[in-house]
């Protein structure tokens, strides 16, 4: 069976996608999906994933970040926008959406609920999106993963002007900012420079630490 | 095959851990090596990684993390630990390992180093801090998917106190700051309120934007 560190060793930040191949509308749903199922802090998903295949939006979006060739030559363009602040209406939709699903209220989670909604009154608007913003990048860990698994190549990328791109796509009335995005598609078989070179990792020494 | 997205199903916030169950030491390095291998802005990797066994270091860091016993019933608790600045020192460090490592002294990568230089020189403190954080977290997710295909139960958990945790582990003279845990060991067979009740996740029109 392929491993993770194996799928995680094929992968790298592609620079050159062949711009004549898409993905399979089922290869990209099993991408989205485990986006979709990745885990988030008291299980709030306080982003949201914009999936840009339209071409003229591609075109206005790769003005605003470095004119990188990848956001139009791809196949696929995921974003991933975090809430602009964590309100008490989210907090709730969340709560609510889980005593739905799970058929029942339950004392402890509805303290936890008064706890969260306390935590992030106190905590306010700047701190709560940084805070949100962190857990979407489980999601992009999970896409990029779940990209190699499918042999699908991936570059994640900050390099752009999230207020541009907020602009580009209505973000803002939304209450959403852009924080990082990532484009889905297949490796060139020629121009990529950084196809060929070796991955580049700090040794286990000196990235881990063991506390027996 | 198991699949990505049948593991992340598999998986949940484990509440209760099997105390008598420890990890292989293979299994442990695997998901290790996930978190090292896993992508981050520019090649940074501006965060390092904790893997704590001792007993007492545990019991002291779970009263600072409101008492979860997850904690010391884990088998290694994990420690994200992000750099609290992105310093010219630890960027120089990067590319010039990035340079030993490949072989060669390339141009285009030279004038990106001093461009980033520029950017973390301009950003400070406190915004370098926040982005190494959010690296972080795509070794966080990359550890998740890496414990589940090791049917390894783990639990992400923001739910400490940050400073008290730094303290603990001698993080201030490090440069680093911890920004989230993760326990890993396997689910006691009992008494875990969450083990069978469904997951719960926004649906994928509540969650996903189509822009064709």
């Amino acid at each position: 069976m392929t491993t993770v560190n194996e799928r995680l060793a094929w992968r790298y930040a592609t620079k050159k996608f062949d711009a004549t191949r898409s993905l399979a509308a089922e290869t990209l749903e099993r991408i989205v999906e485990a986006v979709r199922l990745a885990p988030t802090s008291s299980g709030l998903q306080p982003f949201e994933l914009f999936v840009v295949s339209n071409a003229d939006i591609r075109a206005k979006i790769r003005a605003v970040a470095w004119d990188q060739a990848q956001v139009t030559d791809c196949s696929h363009l995921l974003i991933f926008a975090a809430w602009d602040d964590i309100t008490a209406d989210r907090v709730n939709m969340m709560f609510d959406l889980t005593n739905d699903v799970r058929g029942f209220k339950n004392e402890g989670w509805e303290n936890y609920r008064q706890m969260l909604l306390g935590i992030v009154a106190q905590r306010g608007t700047e701190a709560n999106y940084q805070a949100a913003a962190r857990q979407a990048y489980i999601g992009l860990g999970a896409a990029v993963i779940a990209a190699a698994f499918e042999e699908v190549d991936a570059t994640p990328m900050e390099g752009f002007d999230p207020e541009a791109v907020d602009a580009i796509l209505g973000l803002k009335a939304k209450h959403l900012r852009s924080v990082v995005m990532l484009p889905l598609g297949y490796r060139a078989t020629e121009g990529d420079w950084l196809a060929n070179l070796k991955k580049v990792r700090r040794s286990r020494d000196n990235f881990v630490t063991d506390i027996d």
